[in-house]
């Protein structure tokens, strides 16, 4: 069986949760925390150099890291993964987006406003920052999903699944989706899709 | 024919310009900055709402954005992505790396060095963070270079011309390989490759 390596309460893992739960596909959990040094010991390092989570264990003991290719992993095959060449390329593209633009500005100011811990030094200008580029993300969302119903056209895709992660809870760190009304009505869409889980956080 | 809109001296544009180079695909190049605002204009970011570069631009009009998801889309088909479902996951897993753990570290230093009016206001602890994470980034691409030819195995794909693209001129942002000597010799062989071509800096 498949092994998951994750950190409840984290968006990272829970993308991978959230599609294994889509589409039916059995995983052993093993819950860990990037916050208590776990992650950087040398036995998890020895299965992850990178020492964050989630890591996925396949069947022969092989490891992946990163969530985004644990997704195209794991969706190979399905719905999911378009099979079109240019449909695949810009289903990269968002998560390639999620990865660089969009999670080191939501992802980090949740993680400030939920963990006390991570705010200690945080100046307001830093946190203006990832409000002002947390919002350029969402703007560029917004004005796909102005004219299709989810990131590249009518049919859900592990895009989508990468950016529900940290945008479904934004609010959580200081996000508003009240100009973003298609974002809030993706976010609805992708809730409604058969098998879905709510993110766990145990 | 397809049609590149790169900046000069980037080396996520670079990342395109090399494999487009090394598979003998020919592309308009039209030179841009991310310096002088015109990423930022209405025109641009009709092309592209993320107002970054590079953007390839396909023969029917198309655009696609993001450097990973370039090369993937110009790969497809040869010898630089691989058949094999793992490999290419795994393949993917150093290029999600590089965008979020390699690049924001290695290229920033790089461009608060280069760039003097990007250096305006960076503490030196600052500097420091980002010294430490690029080393950690290139630490472990240094544990798999002791075991592999390329990132993931004994074949170039496109996850090494991925992070070829900061790691070889690392140097420029304060960096060096001496105690990465797996990592010089992995630039070596790539620098080997048929059809290597050098960064573009016009």
């Amino acid at each position: 069986m498949l092994r998951l390596y994750a950190m409840p309460g984290s968006g990272n893992s829970y993308k991978v949760q959230l599609l294994a739960a889509l589409l039916e596909i059995e995983m052993e959990q093993i819950n860990m925390s990037a916050l208590d040094g776990s992650t950087r010991s040398g036995t998890y390092l020895e299965k992850n150099p990178i020492g964050k989570l989630p890591l996925l264990e396949l069947d022969d003991g092989r490891f992946l890291p990163e969530s985004g290719a644990i997704l195209v992993y794991l969706a190979e095959g399905s719905d999911f993964l378009p099979d079109d060449r240019f449909m695949r390329a810009q289903m990269l593209s968002w998560m390639f987006f999620e990865q660089y633009s969009h999670e080191p500005a939501l992802a980090a100011k949740r993680s400030i406003e939920v963990y006390p811990e991570r705010a200690k030094g945080v100046t307001e200008a830093a946190k203006q920052t990832l409000l002002h580029r947390g919002y350029a993300a969402l703007d560029v969302m917004e004005s796909q999903l102005q004219k299709t119903d989810f990131l590249i056209g009518s049919k859900p895709t592990i895009a989508d699944i990468a950016l529900f992660a940290y945008t479904h809870d934004c609010d959580k760190g200081g996000f508003s989706l009240e100009n973003h009304p298609h974002t809030a009505l993706w976010l609805k869409r992708i809730e409604a899709l058969p098998n879905f889980i709510k993110m766990p956080l145990k």
